[in-house]
């Protein structure tokens, strides 16, 4: 018998460490994600994007352009071009309602600001994540650096936003719940997938920039409320944009960085099921499923806001009238739109009881309702005051059941089967525009407007797809 | 008796969400330990800092330095260098060892990267984070754009690595174990404190660049082995410099960041105890525990090359008389240098097998022992596959028990107490100067290196801290 030190090979060095908590379960070897992601990512051919998914990216990037140039003059997206401008390089692109131009990387982060900044943009609804951001801010400002056609660059969106929402459906809810804000540290993947595709990466390098990816996710939830969550879809733009520009030059990275031990999966969330990233992927399309905001706060708030609206037009409410305003409501509503007294216009956004008092009050939960000034009316401060909401397992996160009594003693009630804007009740494409326009509004005149929107609905046949950024900056 | 729904406050929107895996336990409130920090970091006097503090910073600028300039010439900042430059701002500072020069914050990230892609920086051993790279990255860099004097540079250095290594204090090992490189995910605080008091940020900005720090971590382990893990401190030092500048223009961001629900500590560890990051802040240093390497792979590797060095020196050792070598280690060595049939050189900075014996055969365990060459020299493989290591929970970190049997039946026993290196026998001020020059060999003439290494060890008493990262750059 021989003793373990003498042993003529070095075999404990084979027994690898306790799995530390959040590690995958023993059992078979997990699939080569990073590598089935990479390889996709750099071959999926064309053929693989049907009408439909066409036309729900065409869409996907309509609704991001209008966010992106109605956020652009938000305290956000203006205090990180101050921060930026002394350290950027070339001015290779524009900034979506600006007149400023930075360099690729920098000016993906501002635009990704401006376009969260409002919390209009649009939403995975299985995950919360808001895919264009991270994914559109990379592809537009890359391709007025190096010219692509608009084929190529509506293919890179359609990519990055699937891995992305793929990604999140390995770990949701479970890395949401831990703390991560999912857009940026999903995102990151997207954006890097999306630059790698533009770059014509092979399969190896577009490995190295998803590992490089895994290395910077962006963005915790604790700064909802604060102008560091629009900075998460800017930054995970970037991020992954550097990542596929050091991968392209041979930078090299884990090849198990998303499935590995010690890797993405492992530290970023306590479950996985990386068969929600690799099956049917390229004849599946968690894009398809892309939903519009017609309200301009957390999706998780538009029942409630539609609910009140029908109420109030279907009724003629006039605020004086209402007593008492009762909710039942999907738990997230309270964990995402708790804060019951909100001081500032950002702060409403992140009150349930605020969007319902403003939505009955004016008819309108657009940008114009999340100001300081709408925040602070007395009127919608009086009605606020009224509105309670209980969390009812039984309500779909789409959902909510409102009861409005009266002072003369009427009670109304609704049940919103499908909030507009969901999946069930979509934004028509003429809905969009007038957001879209809505959203221009005082940033670009309107036949510049106009313009940009033409350019995002003709995206799929621009020979150059560098002329949506270009026409989106302010003159 | 008033019913749930009726009442008139909504009071059930008080209450939080069930904690999710990480959260802190029910106990009384946290303490503000993002304001503390933030306090700290905008207000602490220099007298702080005592003579054995101020010394230690030298000797971490110092030695920091020095691998800089050594690294400089890596496929990894060569790479980073070509993937960074057609998007890099105006030539503010310049790269250590390097003729080209970059904005600030890309010129951070490539000396981060150089400074670790050697893996022979300094170590936190509590925590083996390695404190300089992501801090002194960022304000040697920062110092070139806008001019300091040493003493400011120094103190902010100082001030970022103690904010890093208490962070580091508050979650290892649980942070580590998950799968983060702990360099990374701390080092970000480090550098936006370090440039926030650069910046002379007051408490309030210095509290959201902290914040902005904490949704930008960076690094996994399953990128050891790779150039990744070398981005980790450099991208860290970037990450906190883009956040204090942000913060300078009012970016703002939540101000329970790091302690708050959904916060850093939440998301990033299993347990934190924040009592170590605010204990004595400014009493007791961490970075007066600084380390440095006398070898050129990870700081776990180090007990056994020093008793491999020394059985080799006292006995006159030949490669061809070695039989078998038995290693009792500390587990944490086959965690990180497991790897058993290194293919280059990198490889072999994670193969304890391979540098015992290429300290073994050579007497070193420099540079030039982990090179593609000396992984693949046949005297050197051949004693490697007679290396064998046992983990044993009685050996501390900076121990090893080696027993070296040769061909004629003998039998060598070495119990290294403290490696060479470690606060018990710590490297001296020569010791580290040789390690210098060793490392700006064929990179800076020697006249060159002779100032630069002066320029450092008189950082304290420099009008303008700019000169030393002109000292470094290349001509």
């Amino acid at each position: 018998m021989v003793a373990a030190g003498l042993t003529a090979g070095p075999v404990l060095a084979q027994t690898p460490p306790a799995a530390p908590p959040g590690a995958a379960p023993k059992g078979p070897p997990p699939a080569p994600v990073t590598r089935i992601l990479a390889r996709w990512a750099a071959t999926a051919p064309a053929e693989q994007l049907s009408e439909a998914v066409r036309k729900q990216a065409t869409r996907t990037l309509f609704n991001w352009v209008g966010v992106a140039v109605g956020g652009s003059r938000q305290d956000a997206p203006s205090h990180a071009v101050a921060a930026i401008k002394p350290f950027s390089g070339p001015a290779q692109a524009s900034l979506f309602g600006r007149t400023e131009r930075l360099d690729a990387p920098n000016a993906a982060l501002v635009n990704g600001i401006s376009s969260h900044v409002l919390d209009f943009d649009d939403t995975h609804l299985k995950t919360i994540i808001h895919p264009a951001g991270p994914v559109a801010s990379a592809v537009t400002a890359f391709a007025e650096y190096r010219p692509v056609s608009g084929a190529a660059l509506m293919q890179a969106l359609a990519l990055g936003c699937e891995i992305e929402c793929r990604m999140g459906n390995a770990v949701f809810p479970e890395h949401y719940a831990m703390g991560w804000h999912i857009t940026g540290t999903t995102g990151v993947f997207g954006a890097a997938a999306a630059i790698g595709r533009l770059l014509g990466l092979d399969e190896q390098h577009m490995l190295w920039a998803l590992g490089i990816a895994a290395s910077q996710p962006v963005g915790l939830k604790v700064q909802f409320g604060s102008d560091t969550k629009s900075f998460h879809p800017g930054r995970a733009a970037q991020n992954g944009m550097i990542a596929a520009l050091l991968a392209q030059q041979g930078y090299t990275a884990s090849e198990v960085a998303i499935e590995g031990f010690d890797g993405w999966g492992q530290a970023l969330s306590t479950r996985h099921d990386w068969s929600q990233v690799t099956d049917g992927l390229g004849e599946r399309w968690e894009l398809a499923l892309n939903t519009y905001k017609p309200f301009a706060c957390g999706i998780v708030g538009h029942p409630a806001i539609d609910a009140a609206i029908q109420l109030r037009d279907a009724n003629g409410l006039k605020p004086e009238q209402i007593k008492a305003v009762a909710l039942k409501v999907h738990p997230l509503v309270l964990n995402l739109m708790g804060k019951t007294e909100p001081r500032t216009g950002l702060e409403g956004k992140f009150s349930i009881f605020h969007a319902v008092a403003v939505a009955l009050v004016t008819g309108r939960a657009g940008e114009q309702a999340f100001t300081d000034q709408a925040v602070a009316d007395p009127a919608v401060v009086a009605v606020r005051k009224a509105v309670t909401a209980t969390i009812d397992p039984a309500i779909k996160a789409d959902q909510v059941d409102m009861t409005v009594t009266l002072t003369d003693g009427r009670s109304l009630r609704l049940f919103i089967e499908h909030a507009v804007g969901s999946q069930e009740r979509p934004m028509t494409d003429a809905q969009l525009e007038d957001k879209f326009s809505g959203l221009a509004e005082g940033i670009l005149p309107a036949d510049r407007a106009r313009r940009l929107m033409d350019l995002c609905w003709q995206a799929w046949t621009l020979d150059d797809a560098g002329a949506i950024g270009r026409a989106g900056a302010a003159a």
